[in-house]
């Protein structure tokens, strides 16, 4: 998505040698008119294959996926990453390694959100080593709905998270794919859409 | 509000004597059109006041927040609850203290996001003791920006939030108004809009 990568490289800051900073549009400060864009083109990926659900995890996937959701007709669902009193009963989990933080989290979905009839498109902000993401597809399989693709705003091209998941047979759409970090130079791959 | 009071007493379900589950189409699962009307609500609402930010605190206000943003066609910050890595300098923090969860908490938004320039609407999901507003105005103030206004989507009227906030000088407008809950029934004091 060539607005996207115009924009991580007019806006985005590499910080070290894996973390690319997007706080200005995506991760803190929301550019709402290229999260619609984003929203549209995920929405045009998965429009013939029946999604009746979209799924993300709390909080920077929120905005791109309720766009996604927007274009496509469909409910939303963020993940919590933090217990919740008002969650009482039939929670799904799975539990999540970040390799940044060198912690493992739990993840949830209330069980009564989604059925087995679900198609579920996932969206996230980043995809970096895919914890995250097989996390709620584990959900999503818990609940007996299918997982029917992951939409990626930017993908971490240089880390194992794409191979994980396409090795657990869901399909990968990335709006940017980062090849490397270059002296602080973001260089990209050709992207998914 | 009479869409949002209509689907609250269609979804919502209250826990005890104090909390109100709307994990259907607010802080769990999102109604995108649901979420898009409110926007537009907001929007009217201070339409007129030269607001340049939206900004509110995630998780479950990035929903509504993003659709004010659109509506207004302004930015939108969510402050982050927990420490993030790629923030890194310039920080502005309040605690929060959560009568709930009994927990203090710090929540923040990167100081280059606000400007003195800016004219700042808050928006969040719920208002109950006001806390998490009122941070929100110490950090907007922390930046010499003006906090104009805070859109709510469901005040708990039976708390002491509005109070505080009025008492701040910030306008308050709160789509929806509980009263109380009267065995498991949500019953509504008029809204602002």
């Amino acid at each position: 998505m060539r607005l996207l990568e115009e924009r991580i490289l007019a806006d985005g800051t590499v910080l070290g040698e894996t973390i690319l900073k997007v706080d200005q549009f995506l991760t803190h400060q929301v550019d709402y008119r290229l999260m619609k864009e984003i929203g549209r083109v995920f929405a045009d990926q998965y429009a013939d294959l029946g999604i009746t659900k979209v799924v993300t995890i709390e909080a920077s996937g929120i905005a791109p996926a309720v766009y996604t959701a927007e274009a496509l007709e469909v409910p939303m669902i963020f993940a919590k990453k933090h217990k919740n009193i008002t969650m009482t009963e039939g929670i799904l989990t799975a539990e999540v390694y970040s390799f940044t933080k060198q912690v493992t989290s739990t993840v949830s979905i209330a069980g009564g959100l989604l059925s087995k009839e679900d198609r579920v498109l996932i969206i996230d902000d980043f995809l970096a080593n895919g914890q995250a993401a097989k996390g709620l597809i584990d959900i999503i399989h818990q609940a007996g709905a299918k997982a029917v693709g992951i939409g990626i705003v930017i993908e971490k091209s240089f880390q194992a998270g794409r191979q994980l998941l396409e090795d657990l047979g869901v399909e990968v759409t990335s709006l940017a794919r980062i090849k490397h970090f270059d002296n602080g130079i973001v260089s990209f791959l050709e992207a998914d859409a």
